[in-house]
């Protein structure tokens, strides 16, 4: 069945969200209809305004609709220390555990050849250029430890390793309140490879 | 942490939605600027042509941006049988059951006299013009299973008392495919209470 060939074309809409069905669709789009309809309006513009003029910062290539992100031109943010992401959700957690004041570099993903992902597209050469610029001291790879983001980690070391500029891995191991006996083999396995003195 | 004023707009408007909070509408924000943007406007403009555009119908109030629905316009419906819903969403699941081919009436909610929902809200004298017309035979009442719901089912059927027109309430039982192991005493009570002859 269906309502009205507008609130059918609400409902499809809606469902181009991520997780959202099309059971949720329908009651997202009879909640904006019943009760909302100010809270609606308001959503379409900001996401019109957003798709439009929101870009990439020319610089670490966050979401920004600027030229440079706020990060980039921050004076008070560490200019020498550089951490490399998968995407800006990536830099968003690590900007919320608050103990990061560096600046970052997406990469918009990991390189996946199958997929037509390769240095091209995840601007390797800008992270080069960057580097070459001499400012930047150490870079912290934080690509995801799956095999993609290993491979992109040593793709990015081998290319910066001509440059005096050190590159660090994130350290990977068993989560703050995690249990050892649910933690899985690998984790482990990173966890005591990466163990450390107790001082 | 923020992005940019416009992304933290557009993540901000997103959690309007029902059952979306800030972490999902990040998630949601993130992936239309990465990877839809054509849908994110499409989206946007079929919730901004929903919104000021869908009414309700003029006889049983469900949402359509015409003067009637498509199940009021529509002659192969049986045009003696009214069923009364609290909401389009419950016409909705009636629909999608398929064995229903009557018109509807939605109430927009059910008696709240606390929450200032009373006769007038909820267009009872509407539906009393509509039944003083003659041509409904039945009033199906399909108001949920409430204390409210059960209160407005009851106010209904004593304001058409006068009318030629039989008011009948949906069963109320074990659920199919449910167990009765599982099932609440008071729809326990509602099974027993409306058992039927086995034929």
């Amino acid at each position: 069945m269906s309502l009205s060939p507008l609130t059918d074309r609400l409902i499809d809409a809606l469902t181009v969200l991520p997780g959202v069905g099309k059971k949720s669709a329908q009651r997202m789009a009879l909640y904006l209809l019943e009760q909302n309809r100010r809270g609606g309006l308001q959503m379409a513009a900001s996401i019109t305004q957003a798709m439009d003029r929101v870009g990439s910062c020319t610089q670490c290539r966050i979401h920004t609709e600027d030229d440079l992100c706020k990060i980039c031109v921050n004076p008070e943010r560490d200019q020498t220390l550089l951490c490399v992401v998968e995407t800006p959700a990536d830099a968003l957690a690590v900007e919320y555990s608050g103990g990061y004041k560096g600046l970052y570099f997406v990469l918009m993903g990991h390189l996946s050849p199958l997929d037509g992902i390769g240095p091209e597209q995840l601007g390797i050469a800008l992270l080069v250029k960057r580097v070459a610029q001499g400012e930047i001291k150490e870079i912290i790879v934080a690509t995801n430890p799956t095999v993609e983001g290993e491979a992109t980690a040593h793709y990015i070391a081998d290319n910066v390793s001509d440059f005096n500029v050190t590159v660090t891995r994130i350290a990977h191991g068993v989560p703050v309140g995690g249990e050892l006996e649910y933690t899985d083999g690998s984790t482990l396995n990173y966890a005591f490879s990466g163990r450390q003195r107790l001082e």
